[in-house]
């Protein structure tokens, strides 16, 4: 299924697109679209029975804005140079184990919001990247298996970040990587059911209609449910917590100077095959 | 006012402890207390009245658990080496600009509830920090004086850390900060009009009744208003967000080998002048 939700920035309702493409309300059904639900199985059948029998109202997506797919998300763990290209093209060695930072959750806007360049900015950039949703709590997995067992869904990620803040500012990565509207997610949460393979999937973003990262994620160092039972033995991972997987080759930061930043006017378009596309555009803040 | 939450975990109710030692039930009349209440200057206001009028029923607090005195906090962000006599002991030079790293809300637990040794750990580390709470939406403030006017109150928090997971492990600090149980919050959220100068508050932590830390506020490098005033340049504050303020000396990283790092049966306890005091046992996760 690809769950979404659709209406005006914090006031949005939870939707489905159905096999034919049409835009379904699922308000009827379940109060909305976050880690309760992904860890009720019973809830999902309902909409999935429902979306059978083709009882939902269809909404008329015109002119509709789409939300992020995900409300209440607890913490949004990322990893960082995980695609073997990526890590070659910034000059990293591959990592011996899989590089964690965080984000907060309230750096998360839709698919098609404004982006904004921080005050002071002169190197923000951008990363497309599989966002995995956790379905169960993860605490001490054992195996790659059961990583992959607990995962819900997954959707499109922007990890935009600035990287003056991330790397020549002192201390951690985190210092660049959580500005505001640094996370367009979505525009669907596309249930685990439907994705044959996560290690399969395309991944591109242009800038000004230009491509600029054209990467697959059979290049991640550590495959998803690796990435899950890993991060599991460090943190508990809720239902309704998301990880941003790392980013494919392709990245202002790996250019040779001057690097091409995103400067306001900048629009970003980025897409996963079979997780849906994303445009944004850049405006200073 | 001393604002907690008291009761079984993720049940808690509001209550008050009054200034003859009283605690309060709060339930009648706020829903919680959380960024919301923070923000809300009329909702505070009526509490504050409430209390004076003393028409708030008493608790009978024996055998009542207390639970983190903050709910849905958004995110933590964490000030390292914010003490000069910290730098010293870990070797490290003053930061030039305060080092940023996250803590995810799910780590918070209460004052007095066990904290977990996470499986494979070795270097389980200690840290008594001041805690500081949003109260306003802080983004690009310009001084330290404006950070000020944007903090609702202060507590003590426990930043447990996982040194070898923090430093050893590839990657950020915050795969040894984001174990489950690593933030014991409380057991008040003292208000900030009841803290004449944060920069001048007493920080003490034992260790199976061994002093280990005894340090003060006026150690900061960075001062809480400033801290704010710098985080708000890199990201969004808002109402219910949450700044671990660093630690002083006296941790068992900064001590000679062997290190006396946290096993399970070993009890902490720390307080803030004012702030109240918190003690956990430890356990195997």
């Amino acid at each position: 299924m690809k769950l979404l939700r659709v209406g005006t920035a914090g006031r949005e309702r939870p939707a489905l697109l159905d096999a034919d493409g049409i835009l379904r309300d699922l308000s009827g059904l379940v109060a909305d679209i976050d880690g309760e639900l992904l860890a009720d199985e019973a809830a999902l059948d309902r909409i999935r029975s429902a979306a059978d029998t083709g009882e939902l109202l269809a909404l008329d997506g015109a002119g509709l804005r789409i939300g992020p797919p995900l409300a209440r998300i607890g913490k949004i763990v990322c990893i960082g140079l995980n695609y073997h290209d990526h890590a070659r093209e910034t000059g990293a060695e591959p990592p011996a184990e899989p590089v964690v930072f965080l984000k907060a959750p309230d750096t998360v806007v839709g698919p098609n919001d404004t982006v904004l360049v921080p005050r002071g900015s002169a190197k923000t950039d951008w990363e497309v990247e599989l966002a995995v949703v956790i379905g169960r709590t993860a605490r001490y997995l054992e195996s790659a298996r059961e990583g992959l067992a607990h995962v819900a869904g997954y959707a499109v990620a922007h990890d935009v970040s600035e990287r003056e803040f991330q790397i020549e500012r002192g201390g951690t990565w985190d210092k660049g990587k959580n500005c505001e509207t640094f996370n367009p997610l979505g525009p669907w949460l596309v249930t685990a059911d439907e994705v044959a393979d996560p290690q399969d999937l395309s991944l591109r973003l242009w800038v000004n209609g230009e491509l600029k990262q054209d990467g697959t994620t059979a290049e991640q160092i550590f495959p998803v449910g690796e990435v899950v039972r890993y991060v599991s033995r460090f943190m508990t991972l809720y239902p309704g917590d998301v990880i941003n997987t790392g980013t494919p080759a392709g990245v202002a930061l790996g250019r040779p100077e001057p690097k091409p930043f995103l400067r306001a006017g900048d629009v970003v378009e980025l897409e996963i095959e079979g997780l849906g596309r994303q445009r944004q555009e850049l405006k200073d803040a």
